[in-house]
């Protein structure tokens, strides 16, 4: 391996100017989520344009691209960060150069508009006062796709930009697969008697205090983060150093404020443990996002809804919320494995979960082709939901307007979210292998042995491996339903 | 009047692009003080030095120069928002262009690094330890000075920063003057009897409701802005819809958080009260400190200090915060109107307040001229306070540490402080002329007159005017010190 050409050091020199943009668009988005006074709405979203067409155009210089062919014509270490950067650094910028700024920006435009249109639109359940800002996000996003050419369909290029190397055919074939599998599973679990639940009254401030100490527990770093009150649980990651969650309160079941902690510190331990010298290059970015969801759903679902868990924490957990003491360990557990199928996504349990987004996929694949229109989908969903869950949707605002993506022009995210809960299984069984004593060290609340697995095999990678290589690596194996399966029969079957 | 020269327009772009950026910068330092964790602090310190960088670069690009020339050949309407544009982005670009992109990003991260071990040494009441930080940030700005030029001497240039117009011979004379008329004040201000206070328990969430209720009746629009907690009470601008201010608490004193409110919603108003579409452009900026604290000051003072204040207030303060039953409402208006030498300038009664700041000029032109020496202002600092107001100063926590502003290089900055009360105290005299029912509509607590006389004689300008301007068309006189002697007297002697 020879010295590092020079150019090597302008990229990085681009991107960290690049990164602390991009750092400033993160805080910008956190706080319109958390903080932000209603009437500095307008000016926010043209400030996140401006500085969008800001980073496209320092990124699309002709000069960046004479700089990645020079380091192209450079031997790397094999899995260095100099490798893994050109590597990304070149996808990326044939990508982007491929996009005019104009769309960039109109596209961020877009997007702030159609999420604010779309929360009116929902809270009055009014899909036709949204089917417009639709209309438009999906023409942009196809005019994107256009740019960015495809092999076979357009919905192929959307999903490159959240899951590298993803295409249409081969997530209609996993998911296929999956949801065939899906159905005895869920019929077994769906023969569980139904538990009582646990409603009592539990203040927010209990809740915040229990689910700051589990978090801590966890290995989520308090010191490198905060965790703040949104309509929506998320993770923003402003800096490996500075990584914001957020959940929101039920005072009727403080499980689904932990649950959204849990889930996104999941996500915020993977962004902690990234190479923090690497910051603003591909190689200290999580570049999968089923990658990223393997995390959430693993601390989730695996850690926080294992019985282990709750022997652990449940005296924890009665001395913190009072209220909890007239329930046992036992009820809480059947509480939060319960199995039901519902309209809502973001409350699915986890074997019906993945329908739903099997239902997103085939809904917003058939619109990026031009084959579902805008005024149909309310219908063609609610059918679907009737076909794969046997739910009848009460109405848009529990039906095609609960998610928020589609008002960001997010198509193509969704599959995500399901690889993300087959990687988390399939690593969760990996990492049993593993360490034997895996399974006490959650109960014990402290879950180091995991972390650390995690750290070693997925989080230390950043960016430097492609997720395939990663899942390989860590697992012995490409993505598959089988870890899963065996999860879920074990647990509900 | 001709048609307005494609040139104008460009600059018009030109600063809504820095205009981004900058309020970008405002929400990263605004988030710094109140809830960044601590391992975000170095990234950030680098962040914020590139944006301004970034910002100082894109103003002085060479173009600019020439669109400034190209507007300067047009004739613009008096006291259009134009005109004053014009002039002062001539007046910045002039000053701007002088300085090395190398200086202005040095001196960002100078100052980041400068405030963080100011706060370490004061902490630990360490000089020695932050001198070395003082001695690079004095050099920075001297370097700066040198860049800039000046008539008489370097402080002059650092004034301007803060002050256009202002001089170091010009305020020497004026804070002069003004020590001299003081002394009397203060000497019968002494001789009153010393309040017996108002110590109880008032807790954080009862001082926090208070102090919204009487922000938003004076007001400060909450839909536009919010009221955070900080170490140190502050009024950041994100954007005229995004006005946030700090306080903090202390239980034993509610008087403490009501107070930072109350000031801090002053420039809080000032700022919601700038012209929206001008944001980014001198016209839609406060240009003068003297003008931004006459508002505060007005308002903490002026308003809140007032018997007619108290006499409105008292019964909402006993309801929201039971344990001010104890006391009278004259033993509230006592306290908050007691005078005390003491050594620290933010907890300083009215009367002793500017002998802070002549102590602070006195020293910082010195600093600047090299005629005080670093490791001699301990003793210089010691010397003067005994001077000025008979206090011993126990330790440099108390003494040259206390003040925030020399770790962040802002010399000349203080001299505004006492140009503000001036300020204030005549503004408040001239409202009071044209405002027959004033002191019955502070008694209401709206206070509503007093709002509507300040957004038309002081905030819509904005910077159109300059600061001298807005005071001789809203008071009839250049900024003097017989209003502010005649307030004191009145309310001290």
């Amino acid at each position: 391996v020879s010295a590092v050409p020079r150019e090597y050091g302008l990229l990085v020199e681009r991107a960290r100017e690049t990164g602390y943009v991009g750092s400033a668009q993160a805080l910008l988005a956190w706080d319109e989520e958390t903080g932000m006074p209603p009437r500095g709405l307008e000016y926010r979203a043209g400030q996140l344009a401006f500085l969008a067409g800001w980073v496209h155009e320092r990124f699309t210089a002709a000069e960046v691209g004479e700089w990645i062919a020079r380091c192209e014509a450079q031997e790397w270490a094999a899995d260095s960060v100099e490798a893994a950067n050109v590597r990304e650094w070149r996808r990326a910028y044939d990508r982007e150069t491929k996009l005019p700024r104009r769309l960039v920006e109109e596209t961020k435009a877009a997007q702030s508009h159609g999420q604010h249109a779309w929360a009116a639109a929902r809270a009055s359940s009014d899909f036709a006062a949204f089917a417009p800002h639709l209309e438009t996000l999906l023409a942009l996003r196809r005019e994107a796709a256009e740019c960015w050419g495809y092999a076979a369909e357009p919905y192929d290029a959307l999903l490159e930009t959240y899951e590298p190397g993803l295409t249409s055919a081969s997530a209609d074939m996993l998911l296929g697969t999956w949801q065939r599998e899906l159905v005895p599973v869920l019929e077994r679990a769906r023969s569980r008697p139904r538990p009582a639940g646990i409603a009592a009254d539990y203040p927010a401030d209990q809740q915040r205090a229990f689910n700051a100490t589990v978090a801590r527990a966890m290995g989520f770093n308090l010191e490198a983060g905060r965790i703040d009150t949104a309509p929506h649980p998320f993770c923003s990651r402003i800096h490996p150093g500075d990584v914001r969650l957020t959940t929101r309160y039920d005072t009727g079941d403080f499980t689904s404020s932990l649950y959204g902690v849990l889930h996104e510190a999941g996500h915020g331990m993977y962004e902690q443990g990234l190479a923090v010298d690497a910051f603003g290059q591909p190689a200290g970015e999580v570049l999968s996002l089923a990658m990223h969801e393997s995390q959430s759903r693993l601390w989730e679902n695996h850690v926080g809804r294992s019985a282990a868990f709750w022997e652990h924490w449940y005296p924890e957990a009665c001395r913190v919320m009072p209220a909890l003491r007239a329930f046992s360990v036992d009820q809480v557990l059947a509480h939060v494995t319960r199995v039901e199928p519902g309209c809502i996504r973001v409350e699915a349990d986890e074997v019906t979960y993945d329908l739903h987004v099997v239902l997103r996929f085939r809904l917003e694949r058939a619109m990026v082709a031009g084959d579902l229109a805008v005024a149909d989908i309310p219908a063609a969903w609610n059918e679907g939901m009737r076909a794969l869950l046997g739910v009848e949707v009460p109405d848009d605002a529990r039906g095609c307007l609960q998610d928020i993506h589609w008002s960001m022009g997010a198509f193509g995210y969704f599959p995500t979210y399901t690889l993300g809960n087959l990687n988390a299984a399939q690593l969760m069984a990996a990492a049993r292998r593993d360490l034997p004593g895996l399974d006490a060290s959650l109960a014990t609340g402290t879950a180091n042995g995991l972390l650390g697995w995690l750290r070693d095999r997925v989080h230390r990678w950043g960016g430097r491996l492609r997720a395939a290589e990663i899942m390989r690596r860590a697992t012995g194996s490409d993505t598959g339903t089988e870890a899963c399966r065996a999860h879920l029969l074990a647990r509900y079957g």
